[in-house]
């Protein structure tokens, strides 16, 4: 079967979803999106992507065609429509399409829609998988980190190194301090205190990280919010990232340095298990509902 | 007659011009793009152009898939095919369609090229329009303004911002000191001496800005090739921008503070009309070939 996607009110074999070379998404980067786990068919935490998308669209003067709740219902129907038990949901609201290509918002344009799955393991992650290794490079993006645009270039050029370095996952760096993934959120562990840099304009305020710190205080662990240094990272007894796609990642070395004993640390094992309830909680209200 | 828009190989009506949902363009803003000049169907400097898309393709790692002499074959026939007399011919490269949506760069992907006109006065602009309003804002942008992505949401923002305050174009500043314009280089005059800011990673290598420092080199004008201030710009007897849409634009106020007399100035004028002349030379080149 091949996979549906969403485009504008329209659910289309992937192969048929297109959009205008005119638009606004394609030409400036000028949107904004979320990507949301889903595990046996149910998004997980969605209501907070959705609140994020909702303060990401207000930040760029882009107002949704239509609301949160009727969004969620396409979200829900396009799982149905590809059968998809475990994977991502990825929505995007660009600023439509527009006849001139002028940098200046169009007049009369409607927002464009679009959203697609992506199959793959979240939940039944492999425990060999749960191994990240981490390089740290220059943070190299533009002032507006909690904006989740879709101008990615920057994060992609920083994967892109990370990757041909062997390594998963580029922890970015700005005045000698992590800032954050390049598609994630940064952790370290010193002795049994949780460590994560604040959310404002320099970071994105992840929905995963939000949700692990609930757990944590819930749990009455000892965090500390604020910036880290590289140094404080290398010398970190655990480490890891968290998004809606790999949920608590275990780090086992950051720029070939190793951390802890190099395998995932018991308080970030236990932050994961802890994480994965919440996960599954999302599935039980889905099926009482 | 509607217009014609080039997509990876095909000339298309622009109204089933499309893109796959998947183009990474879309998803990351991961390509880079190219503006040129037409006037009498005649692509001005257009190889000074297509040698800063390789560069800025170098820059991202991404590889042209045909050579540039068969790009300016597809640009021209482009512009035959819309009868286009004046405007602008937009060209971008992204890194294609890939299956999976993944920041790494995918496999075994065509990089995607799309191609439109659009008509507008850039040389017969009514002597009314050469009086642009600017407006200073910070600069938000990401490092690495030398490449010209398509990645430019920040732009776009500044642009609005500057739009909503009845001015032109947005100077962006750093430091207290200008970098460039939304989408063009700027230049003050101070007494008879030129200045602009030397081209490097803080901002985006010209085209129209190179050709008119060739001119005032030909012409033994002052120059020095330096940052300057916010204060400096109010106080300049003349100031202007470039770009291959507007030529030589020249700028009457800055934040509503009045630039010389409130006119464009005169060496402003004297480098407008060089570079005119300049612009027609390859039109004349075009003709005798």
């Amino acid at each position: 079967m091949k996979d549906i996607a969403y485009v504008n009110g329209n659910f289309l074999d992937i192969n048929d979803a297109k959009v205008s070379v005119k638009d606004r998404g394609l030409l400036f980067g000028d949107g904004v999106y979320e990507v949301a786990g889903v595990i046996e068919g149910v998004l997980i935490d969605n209501w907070a992507h959705l609140r994020r998308l909702e303060r990401s669209l207000d930040y760029i003067s882009l107002e949704l065609p239509i609301d949160l709740k009727t969004l969620s219902e396409v979200q829900k129907e396009l799982i149905f429509r590809n059968n998809m038990k475990e994977g991502t949901l990825y929505l995007h609201v660009t600023r439509g399409e527009s006849q001139q290509r002028e940098f200046e918002f169009p007049k009369d344009v409607a927002p464009s829609i679009v959203m697609f799955v992506q199959h793959k393991k979240i939940l039944h992650i492999s425990q060999d998988k749960l191994r990240a290794k981490v390089m740290t490079l220059p943070d190299l993006r533009w002032k507006r980190r909690d904006i989740k645009s879709i101008a990615l270039l920057a994060q992609v050029l920083a994967k892109q190194t990370a990757h041909e370095n062997g390594c998963d996952e580029v922890w970015m760096y700005e005045d000698n301090f992590i800032t954050e993934g390049g598609s994630s959120n940064a952790f370290i562990i010193q002795k049994n205190k949780l460590i994560s840099r604040k959310t404002n304009e320099t970071i994105l305020s992840g929905i995963t990280r939000q949700a692990v710190l609930k757990l944590v205080e819930q749990e009455s662990l000892l965090f500390e919010e604020r910036p880290f240094s590289i140094e404080e990272a290398y010398q970190a007894s655990e480490a890891f990232y968290t998004s809606a796609s790999v949920f608590v990642m275990p780090v086992i070395s950051i720029d070939e340095k190793i951390i802890g004993d190099g395998n995932p640390g018991p308080l970030t094992i236990k932050l994961r298990n802890l994480y994965e309830n919440f996960a599954k909680s999302f599935i039980n209200q889905e099926n009482n509902e």
